[in-house]
């Protein structure tokens, strides 16, 4: 579950960089060029009440200052009927092809017989972002994840954002092409970190440098048990962070029966891990080590703006 | 919401009876003639981690004899996969085609493309029987139905009866005739109430006696509040059993974050209503009256093996 993304964040989370740091997002959003930005991101919206809850409680003591949702899953509704009160919540998109937990489900927004290569047998996702490299025609892909973005205009959200939940939707390369369109065409920021750039010909990365605001560094925990407490183990990939744009990635949720159930036999972004995640950003802890860092919260709602 | 069923429930908790006891189903399982036969029975599963969790602790603890699932519903795979290890559970299917919450939706099992009639323009479940009565296609019913029950099928689950949530599949004539059908076909006794005869000619009353197990009396908690305490109000109803087969239906749940959610602005019905519900059929009360009334429980099971 979310290897490919522990794959990614492993590499990154071990201080690896391309050294070429976009200082000029931070003058862009008007601030020092050298200024260390940061987006502490809550993925996962619409998973569950639980995760719902956890997210407006967050965003309401500013523990997190972007999050984004999940339209598939269950409590998309819930969350969307929030936001109409709430529009100022800075929301994106967590494109969704996988289904990985064991017994709570989803398939895709668009109907199954539109979709087959992006279904199980049961009609579900896939649970890994293998299966959906393996099986995903990206025909299929690009009308869903479509839909789902569309889905979510439709119930009265403004996407500040586009993600993707377990980066399903970099599972390969003929899907991030789609990926990235999506992001021109709705005119809205793609979560793209700059270590795609290590893989392109020269021209295809200039090109993107050009058309859109790379993550300079992302980050997240990953593990079941970093073997240190929760705040020194952020405490020490928050020290790292550098000028430029950078995103932490939290899962938050209440450790309750509900996300007990739903993650039950995955310690890692489990309850009760899930748990710590929201406690940390709402902690002092997390609130000192920004300010003695020198770090600049932002949201993508700000880059939007300035693209 | 729940119009159709609090209406009969409303009209048969009110006495009314058609006088025609089926005194031979007690024979048919064993007891003598005029035993008051009743089955209790757990509506909803699968509609939500917090339903599942009361319903098994009902089962568990006696407190219920039987239950239907929501094929449809989120918390479906779920309950399927713990009744892999508890093929005993008298569990049925709870047809369903309505998704009557405000912010917490479902479609059917089918692809959208398949089943244009029965969904509103979000891609939803009606909320409301009315609704389904007004829009559904009996044809895209039959298969959706169908659908629902082999899903289940698929899952493992050998269903010891069929009915349907909210009353929806009998929402009109041709959507009863598909609902007494199915029985046949799954070779499944079906909740058919006995007053289901008042309207209908002599002969399709003959059929439908010679074919079906009917029941003669259901009851079910069905206001807000009903002016008394949880036991004296399923007191007085237990009271007014009678010889025959009887079916008692609860909603149970935990009083939970999820539950209020899903629930919030339906108190009838709502989670603090329904842990209600839970506490009551495991409660002493619930145990002295049944002895006092000389009631003797029943599952669907039973009504199978000598249908």
């Amino acid at each position: 579950m979310k290897k490919t993304v522990f794959l990614i964040a492993a590499i990154l989370v071990m201080s690896f960089s391309l050294g070429v740091a976009q200082q000029n997002v931070a003058e862009k959003l008007g601030y020092p060029a050298h200024t260390k930005l940061l987006i502490v991101h809550a993925d996962d919206i619409g998973l569950a009440q639980s995760v719902n809850d956890a997210t407006l409680t967050a965003f309401e003591k500013g523990g997190i200052t972007s999050g984004s949702i999940m339209v598939p899953c269950p409590w998309f509704a819930d969350f969307a009927e929030h936001y109409k009160d709430h529009p100022d919540l800075d929301v994106g998109i967590h494109l969704t092809l996988t289904a990985e937990w064991d017994v709570y489900k989803w398939g895709g927004v668009l109907p199954a017989t539109e979709i087959p290569s992006l279904l199980d047998e049961n009609g579900n996702f896939y649970a890994s972002v293998e299966e959906v490299g393996q099986h995903a025609d990206p025909l299929e892909v690009e009308k869903e994840v479509r839909a789902q973005i569309d889905k979510a205009i439709a119930y009265g959200i403004t996407p500040t954002h586009i993600d993707t939940h377990m980066g399903s939707v970099m599972a390969k390369p003929e899907l991030i092409e789609i990926y990235l369109k999506l992001g021109l065409e709705y005119k809205t920021p793609v979560f793209v970190p700059r270590m795609i750039l290590l893989g392109m010909p020269e021209e295809a990365r200039e090109q993107l440098k050009r058309d859109y605001v790379l993550v300079d560094n992302f980050f997240m925990m990953n593990t079941e048990d970093p073997g240190l407490s929760w705040a020194e183990a952020y405490g020490q990939m928050i020290e790292k962070i550098k000028p430029g744009l950078n995103v932490m990635i939290v899962h938050v949720a209440h450790d309750n029966a509900e996300m007990q159930a739903i993650t039950a036999n995955h310690p890692a972004f489990g309850a009760a891990w899930r748990a710590r995640d929201l406690e940390y950003v709402l902690s002092q802890d997390f609130r000192n080590i920004l300010e003695k860092q020198n770090i600049q919260l932002v949201t993508w709602k700000q880059i939007k703006e300035v693209m």
